[in-house]
């Protein structure tokens, strides 16, 4: 299914490596699911956490974001809606480029078992059929430009965040996301920590295509508001929704 | 003027730090001239550059490509047509998106400095132009995911480029431009000697709407023919235009 941002607020992040909670059906009132975490993540759990959310609520959009190539396979891609894949502002040269450019080389160079297809093997007809596997799958992944606002965040030493980014720095990033790098998405993630407004209402008057996205901390209706209020088109949702459903619940805006 | 790239094959580098040619008149059978180089080169010998090649050539669109932000200011940017800014795919961190960073961080920070326009400075008024002045000067500017393939040149040593891509890399980089980063143009850089037609035919299959560039030790018609046949939209000749500017005559296709 396509993803119509504009009726997109609320953001659940979802970790497969984690038990969900019993009653999925809390889930009704988000508006769009992203599934991904690192430790102990899989391609096959990941699949089942997509296939058990599915079936409890199968109007609402699922994106996987993978930490790493290894979590994604032919099954994940056929069972979510869209593939999203961070590239970190102030992250280390991996995070911005070089694990791109190897998932990229990998999907040009196994599109069969990257796309699961049975290609017919004669000459010219292989090629032709491969570049359109290669490119099918390439148009499931989008890219999220990310800054990563909490040092002590797990996040942050993954991708080689040394230091925060300034407010004006938020802001240029923005801008390059929008107008440079052409990113659909421009995240804002203060992983854990709630962050305020500041870095959103920077950011927010440079991003016009680009949706802008805000993570960390948010545990009640009010930082909700707050944060939508200030111009971020969604706030992400994830450590309540595995630790305290019934938190999770009061973070829906109204 | 818009770039028309289906009219474009050839393309001439000039460095604005070099002496032009005596007879500029060489210039009327190429496409598109780019401006920009590294050592020795300001905003002001790269306007002064423009302004020659203007005056000669008044119909060829002109594309400064800025080594340093010191190299632009509000008078090149008025002077050229497109300002195209570099990401390195093997260059080091700055080259693929701290300069980025810095370069627009610094547009939203100044636009008036940048954009040379006065803003009535009145409250949200000026908020307001500034941000309408700030996506003026960004719209202006395009990306190029460059490829550099020559380990010995000079543009390697700067980037911080410490290996060439392999082939299957190459279709990689390709692909990742044209779906990931979304940026209008992919160049294969052998700077100075010539790479042959293994890397843009590579790349080719993978780039619907990504102009692909090829630069690198061109001296003839029949290299130019070679590389053009192999799937690239123009080539890009430097050197020989200030060296040996006979020899740059005989690169521009029949």
């Amino acid at each position: 299914m396509d993803i119509e941002w504009d009726a997109i607020n609320h953001v659940t992040k979802v970790d497969p490596a984690k038990p969900l909670p019993a009653d999925l059906a809390i889930l009704r009132e988000t508006d769009l699911i992203m599934v991904g975490g690192s430790d102990d993540v899989t391609a096959e759990n990941t699949q089942q956490a997509v296939t058990s959310i599915r079936e409890a609520v199968p109007s609402i959009p699922i994106v996987q974001e993978p930490y790493d190539s290894s979590h994604v396979s032919s099954e994940t891609i056929d069972a979510v809606d869209r593939v999203a894949v961070p590239a970190v502002f102030n992250g280390d040269r991996d995070h911005f480029v070089a694990k791109h450019l190897d998932f990229f080389t990998e999907i040009c160079r196994k599109p069969k078992a990257v796309t699961g297809a049975s290609l017919p093997v004669v000459g010219e007809v292989i090629a032709t059929k491969g570049r359109e596997a290669v490119r099918e799958v390439a148009s499931v992944i989008m890219a999220e430009g990310y800054v990563i606002q909490n040092l002590d965040s797990k996040a942050a030493t993954l991708t080689g965040v040394e230091r925060t980014l300034s407010v004006e720095e938020v802001a240029g990033a923005a801008l390059a996301t929008e107008m440079f790098y052409n990113f659909p998405i421009f995240y804002i993630e203060y992983s854990g920590t709630y962050g305020g407004t500041e870095d959103v209402t920077a950011a927010e008057p440079y991003l016009e295509e680009t949706v802008l996205l805000y993570g960390g901390g948010i545990r009640s209706r009010e930082q909700t508001e707050q944060i939508l209020a200030a111009g971020a088109d969604a706030i992400v949702v994830g450590d309540c929704f595995h630790d305290d459903p019934d938190r999770f619940v009061r973070t829906i805006p109204g």
